[in-house]
């Protein structure tokens, strides 16, 4: 079975096309702008050359129809006809308390994810334009939802709720729910199948470290708590979002500054982080640079940002009682030597010792960095949520057909 | 010399007078309901009779005098003459980082403290009362301030800045200050003493948890970091406060909710933690009280503020990379044997052993309740910042006569 994995954004369209019997990947992709000037398609066919295409897309149903001719492209294409794709999966960010694990698109899901747009704002709305694109150009194909927040919903009350007036839970669902669920599943099976123990022996913490960021405590094979909240603000410090502060902060600095509602939410989210401590960057690999070159504000932002992602280690380490494997996976947790170093050298409280020349070893394989002593497993595993919603899709359709026949 | 130890609200005024010589307290006590009807004041002399008088008390100048009736009173009093009164000590609740340990009042020091009304404008003008009252009913005596925020002034960057965009910091010195600082040290000091072991060996979590409550990390006896923040909602579980959200919740209220900035502070520190969690009470008491009964609201509020103690902990055993003593204090952390009990239970990981019957223990007396085998220290040690501001003030009075002689 193929299936088309696609990632909505409100102005962009990534893609991947996956062959399930071998769960290769034949061509990946990304559509960027659209709905904006000169919009720009970047294809890439598995070992073949990657090829560049500008034109005028104005929204995401376009997109698709885009990425259709592409993939049956006499040069570059990887298919003979587009009736090849026998379902698409979709992953879409907030899935709210009504999805507890991934779905075939029906009306009644649809309905659900729309009602969702009020938790999430910016981001459920493009993943449902995704969604009606790919109905719009592939109608008899089947669809299935793969959601951000359902690995979480195993989390207990304790660590979802909010000290603050249920009614709010009751009316408007205020409550935690995390994000980048599917990364953390993934990883935490493959540490499990990596270390060759079952996964329900293990309490591992998952660092999902990229531009946005989310630690999850994982026991029995089971998200316990998590660091993102009812938006992605919460937790670690990240590239341009603040992650915790007082909550006393915002309504300070609103009346202070005067700021609305939506500018309060900007500042928070897009110009603050890495970015607003370095006055530099929001990218990792400049953070570091700017520090190994001297410079104070990127050296305290990396300070920062270490010393706030080790304290959340040491605080799940007491959530579970414990930790066996600590993982570390996305672009900063995958790529950044020093970061990894930094956090791990303060942690030899727990039993903690990476082997130096293991963690500088760059690699796209999943590996250990830490030392045969160690009393914790230290594990580089790079993450691959594509995979993990096209297995889902190509389940939850096998389900359906065998149901249906 | 005796010493008048003051603790001024908006509407109380707590005091204790202290003779030196012995560090001994020779009367205590509150006026309450100042400048509201039927204003009451408890006095206690040592070893006499406590009595209740109630008055008008329009203003704290009046309080004020009422108490040095009282302490000159020929039944009730402890002193021959007001004049016996050598010094008076204030506690103020926010020093900002003007004031990095305590200090003589000096028409400076009034002009600092009024300028931080903006960082703690619900305490810093009830301080401020209370020092107008006092330099009024006593113009000639000295008088000290002693405060909340001194003890923390010693975190580094890391641990006080908020990943905000800077210029809050520079226009407005939003940050971590932390509170309580007067009973962490007085609890650190004091567990390096019974322990006989050197301060500067020791890291310490020390648990100030009462109706509010803060965890501070304490490394060569200072503050490294503290669970409040730039006002006392930050961190723990509370009473009435929530504590840590994502603070995208705030502006996610407010908007649903129509709230204004002053009511959702007051949602946030007066309605929420423990009373919104149970809806019953902010009292630690009665919430064990409903566990116990089974009441599941109880039940979850009490697992809730817990576990978030408990994170805690676990997050500063990392920001210290590791920790030797952890010592509970306060109301809640004085008194309530569950609390201390299942909070270390789930603590085995770090090496922390208590034993039962030691925790069952009630004393005034500072006290070990873990085990000889534990390889943390837990500790039970009465606050007692009422002394340390006596202390702080009999030795700035001190050094000022030296000087002036």
């Amino acid at each position: 079975m193929k299936i088309l994995v696609i990632n909505a954004g409100s102005s962009s369209l990534k893609y991947q096309l996956y062959d399930m019997t071998t769960e290769a990947v034949l061509a990946k992709g990304l559509v960027e702008r659209i709905g904006m000037d000169s919009s720009i398609l970047n294809h890439e066919p598995t070992g073949g050359q990657e090829i560049s295409e500008v034109s005028e897309i104005l929204e995401h149903t376009t997109a698709i129809r885009k990425v259709l001719d592409m993939l049956v492209h006499k040069e570059h294409g990887v298919l003979q006809s587009v009736d090849e794709i026998q379902a698409v999966g979709h992953r879409v960010v907030h899935g709210g308390e009504a999805f507890k694990g991934s779905a075939i698109v029906t009306q009644e899901a649809k309905s659900e994810i729309r009602r969702l747009f009020d938790l999430a704002p910016l981001h459920n709305p493009a993943c449902m334009m995704g969604i009606s694109a790919a109905e719009i150009n592939m109608p008899n194909v089947p669809q299935v939802v793969v959601f951000d927040t359902a690995f979480h919903q195993t989390m207990p009350e304790k660590a979802y709720l909010y000290a603050i007036p249920r009614v709010l839970y009751k009316k408007y669902r205020v409550r935690r729910y995390g994000f980048h669920g599917t990364s953390h599943y993934y990883v935490s099976q493959k540490a499990a199948e990596f270390l060759n123990r079952p996964l329900e022996d293990l309490k591992i913490i998952t660092c999902h470290i990229g531009n946005g960021g989310s630690l999850t405590a994982i026991q029995n094979g089971e998200s316990v708590d998590t660091s993102m909240g009812l938006t992605p603000l919460e937790g670690l410090m990240m590239g341009t979002r603040s992650g915790d502060l007082d909550p006393a902060v915002v309504p300070f600095v609103m009346n202070k500054e005067d700021l609305t509602i939506n500018e309060v939410n900007s500042m928070l989210n897009k110009h603050s982080g890495l970015l607003a401590i370095s006055g530099v960057s929001s990218d990792m690999r400049d953070i570091t640079d700017g520090m190994a070159a001297g410079e104070p504000n990127s050296t305290l932002a990396f300070e920062m940002y270490e010393y706030r992602l080790r304290k959340y280690i040491g605080s799940y380490a007491a959530a579970m009682n414990g930790v066996d494997v600590i993982v570390f996976t996305a672009g900063v947790g995958e790529n950044s030597v020093v970061v990894r170093q930094r956090v791990c050298e303060n942690l030899s409280y727990l039993g903690v010792d990476v082997d130096e020349a293991l963690n500088a070893v760059r690699s796209r394989e999943p590996r250990r960095i830490s030392t045969a002593n160690s009393k914790v497993e230290v594990l580089v595993i790079p993450t691959n949520e594509e995979l993990v919603i096209a297995r889902d899709t190509f389940r939850l359709v096998q389900e359906q057909n065998s149901t249906n026949s």
